[in-house]
C-alpha cells in the first residue's frame, strides 16, 4: 500500500491529483495540503470518488515543524512538492527529519533573489544518502522530461552527445490581446534577463532575447524561438559526458514581447508603490488586477505545445542527429483534467516520477536530477499517461 | 490704455502671459484668472516685474455669473480664453453680457461628448454682431495660424486654392520610452478615432490611422504622418472658395502608437473602475499617476516642431504650389518662456490675435474664424513674436 503527501494546491497540483487518481493501483491514498485548505477540498471534490482515497490538510510549507507534524501524522511514503520553489528546502528538511522520499518540479529559489541554481538542493546529497532516502529534483517537463529524453537518447542512440538544443514552443491562443499564464513578474524576468548557454566547458552570456531562431514546430507551426537560460542546462552540462554545447529556446510572439516591453517601459511592472487617491499601490498589483485572471484562460485556450530536444553526436564513429518531442493540446488537457497544457505537461511527469519512486524503479539514496535515472520505464509511462513522444532521426537542426 | 483678462492658468496661458509682457505697449494691464489662484500668482511671479501690470483672480469659468462679476470689476477690453474647451460658451455668454471682446484657441466641446464642431459657437454670430463685439475663434497654431496661412496664400498667390494639406510634425524627444504631453485620454482618442477629410463637397471617413504618408519635414526629418480629423477643416471647408480637398496629417512614431495600443489592449486606458485593495480606481487614473508628469517634460524635451500647409491651385490660369510653415525649437521655447514648443506655438498666436483685436486690425462685430480676417498684419507679427515662417514654391506634394 502506498500513501503520498502532495504539497501545493495550484494548477500543477490539480493535474498531479487528477493523474494520481487515474493510477489508483500505485496511489492508493493521497493527502493534499496547502495554506488554503479550501483549495485542497475543491480538488478532492473535483477528482475524488474513485479508488484513490483523498484527504486534505491545512499546511504552511514555510514552516518545517508544521510539515514534520503533518508527515508524522499522515505517514506518507513520499512527498510530491508542487508548492512554491521558495519552499523546496523546508520540505526537504522535513522529509529528512521524518524519513520520507522527496520529489519536486522546480529548483529551490531564495525569495527575492531568484538564481535558477541547484546548489542549495545539491548540498543535501550527503544527508539524503546517509538517510537512505531518494530526492528527485526538477521532475516536470522542462526541467524533467527534457532530462529523461537526454538520458534515453544517450542510452539508445549515441556513444556521445555533443550538442543539445531544447525547444519549448507554446502555440496556445487564449484570444485576449494580452494575458499571462502566471505571475507577470516571472514572465517579464524571462524576457528581460540575459540569456545563457553552455559551450566548451563554460557559460556564454547573451543580451536579453539576443539570439532568435525561427523554427517550424510539428503541429504548432513556425515560431520565433529565443535563447534563454533554463535550469536544466546546469544539471545536463554536468551529467552528459562529452557535451560541447547545450542551449534552451522558448517561443514568444512579437506581440507578447511588445506588450511586456511597453508595460515595463511605462512602469506598470514596477513593485515600487505609487500614491493614488491616498493609497500606496504597487503598479504590478494594479496590472494583475486589470489583466485577465490566469485561471480564466484554461477554458478558452486553443492550440498546442511542442516541447522536445534535438541531439547531435556520434554512434559507432558516425554522426547522428535525433529529435524527440511531445505535442500537447490545450483543449484536450482541459477536457481531461480541467487545466491547459502548461500545467498538464508539468503535472503528469511529476506523477510519473512519483510512480517510478514508489515502484522502486527510481529509488537510490541521494539527491538526483532525472537524467541520472534509467529513462526507459519513464519513457514508457509518458506514452501511457497522456504525453506520447515522437522521434525524428533526420531533424532540421537549429543553427 | 488696454486691459486684458486672461482666463486659464495652464501651459498655454503661461506662454500668453509671457508674450503679453513682452508687448507692454499693447498689453498695459492683464489679469490672470483661474480656479486655482496660486497658479495665477506663480505666473505673476515668473513673468511680472516689467511694464505690464499683472493682477490675479480666483475664478470658476463654468459659472457665468462669476465671470460677469470679475469682468465688471476688472473692466477689460477683451477676454483671452485659454481655459478648458468646455468653458467656451460660459465665457462667451459673460462677454456678451458685459460687452467685451472674446478670443479662444480651441472650439467648444460639450463635456463627455467631444465633437470638434464649431456649431455651438457659430450660433453666437448674430448676438455678437448685434452687440458690436468681436469673437475670434481658434486662434492657436492649428487651428489658428493654419487659417491665417490659408488666407495669406489665397490673398497673395492664388486665384483659387483647390487642395490644402495641413502637416503637423512634432520631432520632440523627451527621452522617456513613453509619456504624453497632455491628457492620455485625448491622445488615445486621437489615434483611435476615425480619420475624416473634406473632398468634393463632402466628408470622407477613414479607419483610425488608415491613411499614412511619409514626409520629410524641414529641420525635423522624415516622419510617419497620419490623416486625422482636426477642427480647422470645418471652417476652412466653408471659408475657402473653390476648395476641392482639405486634409490634416499629424506625425506619430510607431513607438508612440505601439505604446498607446498596448495600454488600451490591457485595459489601462479604461475609465471603468476596478477594485484594488478595497478601493475602486479607474485604470486611466492609475496610468496617469505612473506616467511622467507632463509638466516635467518641458526642461528635457529636445528637437523641433514643424507645422504648415501645402496649397495647390491656380493663379492667372497657371497651376501653383505653395508651402508655408513654421519650425519651432522645444529648448529655445523653454529657455524663453519656460514651456516647450507645443504650448508655445499655441500661446503666441493667441497673444497676436489679441494684439490684432486691440489694435483694431481684426475688429469686426460677429463671431469669426481667423481665416476671415486680413492675414498680413498677423503674418508680420509671427515673424516678430517668435514664430517665423518659411515659404517654398516648389514643395514635395503629399500624394
Amino acid at each position: 500500500m502506498s500513501r503520498v503527501l502532495i504539497i501545493g494546491a495550484g494548477g500543477v497540483s490539480g493535474v498531479v491529483v487528477a493523474k494520481c487518481c487515474q493510477n489508483p493501483e500505485v496511489f492508493e491514498e493521497i493527502c493534499i495540503a496547502s495554506r488554503t485548505k479550501s483549495k485542497c477540498d475543491d480538488m478532492k471534490e473535483r477528482f475524488g470518488g474513485g479508488k484513490t482515497k483523498i484527504t486534505t490538510a491545512q499546511l504552511d510549507a514555510d514552516n518545517v515543524e508544521e510539515i514534520v507534524a503533518l508527515i508524522n501524522d499522515y505517514k506518507p511514503e513520499m512527498v510530491i512538492n508542487v508548492a512554491l520553489p521558495y519552499q523546496d528546502l523546508t520540505i526537504m528538511d522535513a522529509c529528512l527529519e521524518t524519513g520520507v522520499h522527496y520529489l519536486d518540479t522546480a529548483n529551490y529559489e531564495p525569495p527575492e533573489v531568484p538564481k535558477f541554481e541547484y546548489k542549495w538542493q545539491w548540498a543535501y546529497r550527503e544527508k539524503f544518502e546517509k538517510a537512505g532516502l531518494t530526492a528527485i529534483l526538477g521532475c516536470g517537463f522542462d526541467p524533467g522530461v527534457t532530462g529523461v529524453f537526454s538520458a534515453y537518447a544517450l542510452k539508445h542512440y549515441f556513444d556521445e552527445i555533443h550538442y543539445i538544443d531544447i525547444l519549448d514552443a507554446n502555440g496556445g491562443d487564449h484570444g485576449y490581446p494580452f494575458a499571462t499564464n502566471f505571475n507577470p513578474e516571472i514572465n517579464i524576468r524571462e524576457i528581460t534577463s540575459n540569456g545563457r548557454y553552455w559551450q566548451e566547458g563554460e557559460w556564454v552570456e547573451t543580451e536579453p532575447l539576443e539570439i532568435k531562431r525561427v523554427f517550424d514546430f510539428d503541429q504548432v507551426g513556425e515560431k520565433d524561438a529565443y535563447l534563454l537560460y533554463h535550469e536544466e542546462l546546469e544539471s545536463l552540462a554536468m551529467n552528459m559526458p562529452g557535451i560541447k554545447r547545450i542551449r534552451f529556446f522558448m517561443t514568444f510572439s512579437q506581440k507578447y514581447i511588445t506588450h511586456l516591453n511597453v508595460l515595463q517601459n511605462v512602469g506598470m511592472t514596477s513593485i515600487e508603490p505609487i500614491e493614488i487617491e491616498g493609497k500606496m499601490i504597487q503598479p504590478i498589483h494594479f496590472l494583475k488586477a486589470v489583466l485577465p485572471d490566469p485561471a480564466s484562460l484554461g477554458p478558452r485556450t486553443v492550440g498546442k505545445t511542442n516541447i522536445g530536444c534535438i541531439y547531435q553526436g556520434v554512434k559507432d564513429g558516425k554522426p547522428v542527429s535525433y529529435y524527440v518531442y511531445n505535442v500537447c493540446d490545450h483543449q484536450a488537457c482541459y477536457k481531461e483534467v480541467g487545466s491547459q497544457a502548461i500545467s498538464y505537461t508539468t503535472g503528469v511527469p511529476a506523477m510519473i516520477g512519483a510512480k517510478m519512486l514508489i515502484e522502486g524503479k527510481w529509488k537510490k539514496p541521494g539527491v538526483y536530477n532525472v537524467e541520472e535515472f534509467d529513462p526507459d520505464p519513464f519513457m514508457e509511462e509518458l506514452n501511457k499517461q497522456g504525453l506520447p513522444w515522437h522521434e525524428n532521426f533526420n531533424p532540421t537542426l537549429v543553427d
